[in-house]
């Protein structure tokens, strides 16, 4: 940026005044060649823009070693840095926060866990633990961790179809080993600054996964909804269809459903609520836990539980046992648990960083990333090792922890607090809880993943983003989660292969009264130049394109001759190609230009370059291609190759 | 094109005139708002650009039915077209031709034949029948059709890596099936015009693959050249180093290294005059078949078989038999044949296609590159059933085929039909041909694939280039071809994934005497505006790349600030994004604005947008951004929007 000397009055002034020199003599400014960039500079440009854009490093810029030590020391632990400065009238808000999303994540924990085939009580291992090594990690202020609805789904149905629920040490073992690998795959992600992979996840597809998994979620809560006790393993709505109605007389339970139904409506009315006014933000933050408290103890007066009711019975009590040894780290599962791993780590990275730069944004402070990643990474690599299941931001709480105020992490800590006196404590009383509550808790949570507002702006904005969303939709609907993912996947990088590889070009003509040269097709009112053909390129030209570029240039020609010949216009006999757009050129693309040449040459058309970038001008020179044109038909801008030219025409 | 009406005499002036104008009262023209996109419209364009850009229905335009089915027999047919206007003289030209490349061809084929571990007769079938059908449907009047090296060398390593060659019958059951399946890749996607998908094999790649095909090629033909017994079946080159020195003492056959040596250097001094003096093109022409007559009569005379040298010893008499009940169409073995096929087909296609396309650049012939291919595959498939294998287009010899004057695809015509005389007559005579010769002509056809000097060109271009260029060269050569194929696609995907992830932003300045904004770093005599900072944005704002622009911005702007503070400049009140190289944007791109412009609204900053395009404005207007920004700060030009608001800045 120093690069450039700052401008003098008599600049600001020239803006008019350039016109005037211009008046009498057009002022054609020759095109800037510049400096030869080292090899060694042009790398390591690259490699800083590739991973480390964010110039994470710009804090310890000349400081002494000491504070560079601790800066660093701060950089990994953030509470260090946040925690000296934290005011006791901040833990309040915390403390409400905190006390709040306990209430919303016990309930949820524990459905989750069923989501994912565990036992209850592996929620709330994971509701304890992380949240913990997140505080001391993470950077972000307002993002609650825990198990999330679409992770618990996504290893739900790709664990069982390894191995049956049902040897549930097996299970639990291969669980382990899942996450342990997702955080592995968060962290290393994270250190070697890769973060910029889950970018191409794009927010249409994420969208669409989404929305898909709210509906998956919510079909397979039916089975608990509805009382029934043989249940498809599959996810997807056919299936899932079938087996709702084949036991529609003799499988549901009615007193189930009255519950579930009933509670559910109660739920949702509650969520309305804290939506129409969001003072009562709290409501719908409490509703579960009261939900569940009311139903506990109706059943257990009523003994609707021998009704067939269907109950929680049992939770494990006490605080997470250690699950070191149940991680697979040699034999068949490591490759199995690494690919399970590695997309639930994956999903659990797009959820939660999208949840970090959100609020971020909102409050104005900055989250790196790829530091982000590193805490989840280590807080899940820990977790695996503490019987947790992998653990991320979620959606809903963290909006709940936002509006209740929470001003730290520190939030996180009073609910997993809260999560470690009911592990040791009340869990018995969880006992009558039946199961239908936790099923429509689920159903309530995830409608909210149903954005429908958001896929009508897609569908407004972008098209083709819109395909990827359905697809990713349908496909999770329809096939399976992983088969959603690849789908939405597959069609993002369709979408960019596409782009470089049929860029667009514009011809371009003159905007009345300026020496501005626009698309014809966006300006009606611009004017080609009779006898010259401006033709815009816009994009890179690449081995992907190249041939594609050359081809469409002519064919513009072939076209605007066609044209020429049919009003008796005079014949074209300069091609302008304003390559304002062109960012980079490769040999494939040099090729490309020098076959345009010859064949112009044959056509007696005389190529003219407007405006190459800084790079593409120094490839042109290194190819020789340059002097191949004639610097004289280079030019800074379509302008001046006019004005230079237009006198040169014969009539 | 024709939206643009023609600029009057008026217009042509107002360049000066505008200046005029301007000068008192600036004139800011509005930015043009388009008439918006039918969805359907934009569908249609994006489909004919992506799979008809080349616009092959041109010539139907506007046609009685009658003749339309005329030209479309003639488009599958180009020798009912070119063959109606076959004039004598050309005959002359093509037979000479002809002549020319069969001399060339059956040394070649025989050798190439081994080379893909078939019997030598195979080598002449494949140059008798495909280039007759090659004659009648392609377009190329100067490829010469037969077996090549490369493929050869791949379709030998492949096959043989799943059926030992001993096991000839089953061996060349899978040849065939893998030749079919070849043949049908090749129809397909000329067919279903996918024929861009092969400009995914970057320019760079393809030399680096080529030039390492030449060394493996030539190491395999150290075998025939010093006459080594047990040679290993591996291809690269350690494994064939090694079983070249452990047989130095008593595997290696000092007569047949005599003769293989000399041969070769004649060889080698044919090709160089053929260089020198391009009259003599002829001389490495005929070299081959010369060096095969010479040694098969010394071989004869002097009983040097007797004496271990290898020889040809039987080539099997007649023309090709059929093979359709040779080819796998069910079974396991398809699956194989077919996997194998395909990066055959694509291969040939790639060396075709590039033929095609240099050879009608200089005659200056369209050559659709679609409609070649369908043409390769129907040769292909056909050539499956008659007991050929895959066969494509050769560079050396089609480029001899053209320096012999060669006028149509007569000339391959003749080709085939020397070949089926040798096929008929003469090949007992090749009986004592020393495999050694075989080996010479070979490596003398090979040395000229590794183009050296394409490899610094594409150093000098694009480092990244070469990057890919000496993967594809080293995987070939040390590891396999396959593994050098798959490591130069890698690499290639990977820089088009690394530029729409990591585009290049750029500071603008205003050059002096103009109205016009460049690259500082690029025009360093380029000023910056006080309090206003102008960033150009090098590409289309997708989900890639959204997130690394927003925050590459809001840098660029805090460096600024800090050079603003430190030298007591006017502070920055206006942000402006030039606009003009961001071709396309997608809802995570909006999105990625919308927190840039309330990130700035935060620092009291105002986003300003110059000259967005056609796509971009309607998006930004769709999505309802543009209205967020306000219209006022849309400009048509940088120049514009620092005209407007510099009057408009605080002091």
């Amino acid at each position: 940026m120093s690069g450039g000397r700052v401008a003098t009055e008599t600049d600001i002034a020239s803006a008019a005044s350039s016109r005037r020199y211009t008046e009498n003599a057009p002022y054609v400014h020759k095109v800037g060649v510049p400096p030869k960039q080292s090899l060694f500079k042009e790398f390591t440009y690259m490699f800083k823009e590739t991973f480390f854009h964010d110039d994470p490093l710009r804090p310890f810029k000349d400081q002494p070693r000491s504070r560079k030590l601790l800066l660093g020391i701060q950089a990994v632990f953030p509470i260090l840095d946040w925690g000296r400065r934290y005011k006791l009238h901040m833990f309040k808000g915390d403390l409400i926060a905190g006390l709040t999303i306990a209430s919303l994540c016990i309930p949820q924990d524990i459905g989750y866990a069923k989501l994912a085939n565990l036992d209850p009580q592996f929620g709330l291992y994971s509701s304890f633990v992380p949240p913990l090594i997140y505080a001391i990690m993470g950077s972000s202020r307002d993002i609650a961790i825990g198990p999330v609805a679409v992770v618990s789904l996504l290893l739900g149905s790709l664990v069982q179809n390894e191995i049956d629920p049902k040897h549930k040490p097996e299970y639990q073992r291969l669980m382990f080993t899942a996450t342990f690998f997702a955080g592995v795959t968060q962290f290393v992600l994270g250190f070697f600054r890769l973060g910029f992979l889950i970018d191409f996840l794009s927010h249409a597809a994420v969208v669409g996964f989404m929305a898909g998994a709210a509906i998956t979620i919510s079909l397979q809560q039916l089975k608990g909804l509805l009382g029934v006790k043989k249940f498809t393993k599959k996810t997807d709505i056919v299936s899932v269809m079938r087996s709702v109605w084949t036991n529609v007389h003799h499988g549901w339970n009615w007193e189930t459903v009255v519950i579930g139904v009933s509670f559910l409506a109660f739920l949702l009315l509650a969520k309305y609520i804290g939506k129409k006014n969001r003072k009562l933000f709290w409501v719908p933050a409490i509703a579960p836990l009261i939900s569940v408290i009311i139903s506990t103890f109706f059943v257990f007066i009523t003994h609707a539980d021998k009704k067939g009711v269907q109950i929680v019975n049992h939770i494990e009590r006490g605080i997470n046992p250690p699950s070191v040894h149940k991680i697979h780290f040699t034999g068949s599962y490591v490759g199995i648990g690494f690919r399970i791993g590695a997309i639930a780590g994956m999903i659990g990275l797009t959820e939660a960083v999208a949840i970090g730069r959100t609020f971020a944004a909102m409050k104005d402070y900055h989250l790196d990333g790829n530091k982000e990643m590193v805490a989840l990474g280590t807080m899940n690599v820990i977790g695996s090792m503490t019987s947790c299941y992998v653990a991320t931001g979620s959606f809903s709480r963290s909006a709940v922890n936002y509006m209740a105020g929470c001003n730290t992490a520190v939030s996180n800590i009073v609910m997993s607090i809260v999560v470690l006196l009911t592990l040791e404590l009340i869990t018995p009383l969880f006992k009558y809880t039946p199961n239908t509550i936790l099923a429509s808790i689920i159903i309530s949570a995830v409608v909210g993943l149903f954005d429908y507002e958001a896929m009508i702006l897609i569908w407004k904005i972008d098209k083709f983003d819109f395909v990827a969303c359905m697809g990713a939709f349908f496909g999770v609907v329809f096939a399976s989660v992983e088969i959603g993912l690849l789908i939405a996947v597959a069609i993002s990088f369709a979408k960019i292969l596409l782009q470089v590889t049929r860029p667009r070009t514009a011809v371009l003509g003159k905007i009345p009264r300026t020496t501005v040269y626009r698309n014809i097709q966006q300006y009606p009112e611009a004017t080609k130049v009779p006898g010259v053909l401006i033709v815009r390129v816009d994009s890179a030209i690449y081995f992907s394109n190249s041939n594609y570029i050359r081809e469409r240039i002519l064919r513009l020609l072939a076209d605007e001759e066609e044209e020429q010949k049919a009003n008796e216009r005079p014949r074209i006999q300069y091609l302008i190609v304003e390559m304002s757009p062109v960012t980079d050129i490769d040999t494939s693309g040099i090729h490309a230009l020098e076959d345009l040449y010859k064949n112009l040459q044959k056509r007696d058309v005389q190529l003219v370059l407007a405006n190459p970038g800084q790079i593409v001008l120094d490839k042109l020179h290194t190819s020789d291609f340059a002097n191949t044109v004639g610097d004289d038909k280079i030019f800074l801008t379509v302008a001046d190759a006019v004005m230079t030219l237009a006198p040169k025409m014969e009539p």
